[in-house]
């Protein structure tokens, strides 16, 4: 075997190693439910795009996360039935977010034994956007923990966000992988420090965001469409 | 001047440098003040009491910080009221969350004097508990945030944790001390690590609290009754 063509792989959590927005997808529907009980009958699209538009002005105040979802969530339903809703209704909403915070971790195919085939060659890092306690809980929950020689859980993956870990854990960003299904926050910024990246697309991610990744020869970004193979192109990587 | 006696000085943020405690006092009587609306009067004792057993029980969920905070009074109010309460009162709750995290960030007298003088001396880390986002909004708001090296947001405050921190910045429990108004968080597991603690009792701790903290010649701990005194404390410290 020859020498490790990387001394630090992060890989990213959230519909990456385990689905995360099909969770959102059905408690928008849910929601949908709650409001029509008050007499507000909205399509999905409208609904989505309304609960959007409070979580992007929420997300100074609250952050990322479920915690942060649900008050969103309130917060639009007061706003589309104007302020009617009643406090059992909102008791609902209370309810969908405790449950989507203890619900089943489920993996994508591939990612436990990708980390474990990694993680016996390499230093792995959780590097995760969202809440810390929700970022941990589900860490805990999916069982990969012991996979990850360090979990970083940030506000933000910016270009700056990433070299302060590189520096912390002194790493050359050229001896630097990263794992996720985001351009903006895994791939680009990686990429832009001098780094290597593995796109991965998530299923409902695919379709508006799998144009924006730099690819073909002399790039330092591949696109997998599953894990599984992953510890063979980290493996066969070429610098 | 003599060698340095420590080579870290952790600092608690909440209630030790800048009031935090004051801000939840005076959203619990606004909180008061909604359900009485909604014709629930109930005394302000029993009232901050039903508001601390749904926090407890949320920590799990919601963590600690605003966020958590008001889903755990949206989640009383609606129990209180019987579901009575209408979204235009719960409103009134998010705008009090969102108020609570921009509001000015009130320092004790001679945080930014002591952590001046000691920043060109040592090396400061704000070691706090809380929601990663809210803290770092809350240093920035502060003033603070230059004179701290490193900041350490944190879920708990256990013996681990603070192990985790001191080896990873490679500092020996015996060269750290840790500043701080909780006996619990801060105090008692740097003590036991084999650490130094200055007690900075927050005047609304102060009755309840300020037993449980081991004193008197041969403790590595001092209680300070202001942290203007906490420079010349520092410097003055013997083995």
């Amino acid at each position: 075997m020859g020498e490790r063509r990387f001394d630090l792989i992060g890989i990213d959590g959230d519909d990456t190693l385990w689905h995360n927005e099909r969770d959102y997808v059905e408690a928008r529907e849910h929601f949908a439910r709650v409001i029509a009980r008050c007499g507000v009958v909205i399509d999905q699209e409208d609904l989505t795009e309304a609960i959007n538009r409070t979580e992007l002005q929420n997300i100074q105040y609250h952050g990322y996360g479920v915690s942060s979802f649900v008050l969103s969530l309130i917060e639009t339903a007061i706003r589309l039935t104007d302020g009617r809703i009643a406090g059992r209704d909102i008791a609902e909403l209370l309810a969908l977010a405790k449950s989507m915070l203890t619900s089943e971790v489920e993996l994508f195919e591939g990612a436990r034994e990708a980390l474990q085939a990694l993680s016996g060659e390499y230093s792995l890092a959780l590097i995760t956007k969202g809440d810390l306690l929700h970022q941990r809980s589900k860490l805990e929950r999916s069982g990969l923990s012991p996979y990850f020689r360090h979990v970083e859980v940030v506000s933000h993956k910016t270009p700056e966000v990433y070299r302060t870990i590189l520096e912390r854990h002194g790493i050359e960003p050229s001896r630097f992988l990263m794992v996720g299904n985001s351009p903006r926050s895994d791939i680009l910024p990686v990429l832009g420090l001098g780094g290597a990246a593995v796109y991965v697309p998530a299923p409902l991610s695919w379709s508006h965001e799998h144009d924006e990744v730099p690819s073909g020869d002399g790039s330092s970004c591949v696109v997998l469409r599953s894990l599984l193979d992953l510890p063979a192109t980290v493996r066969a990587w070429r610098s």
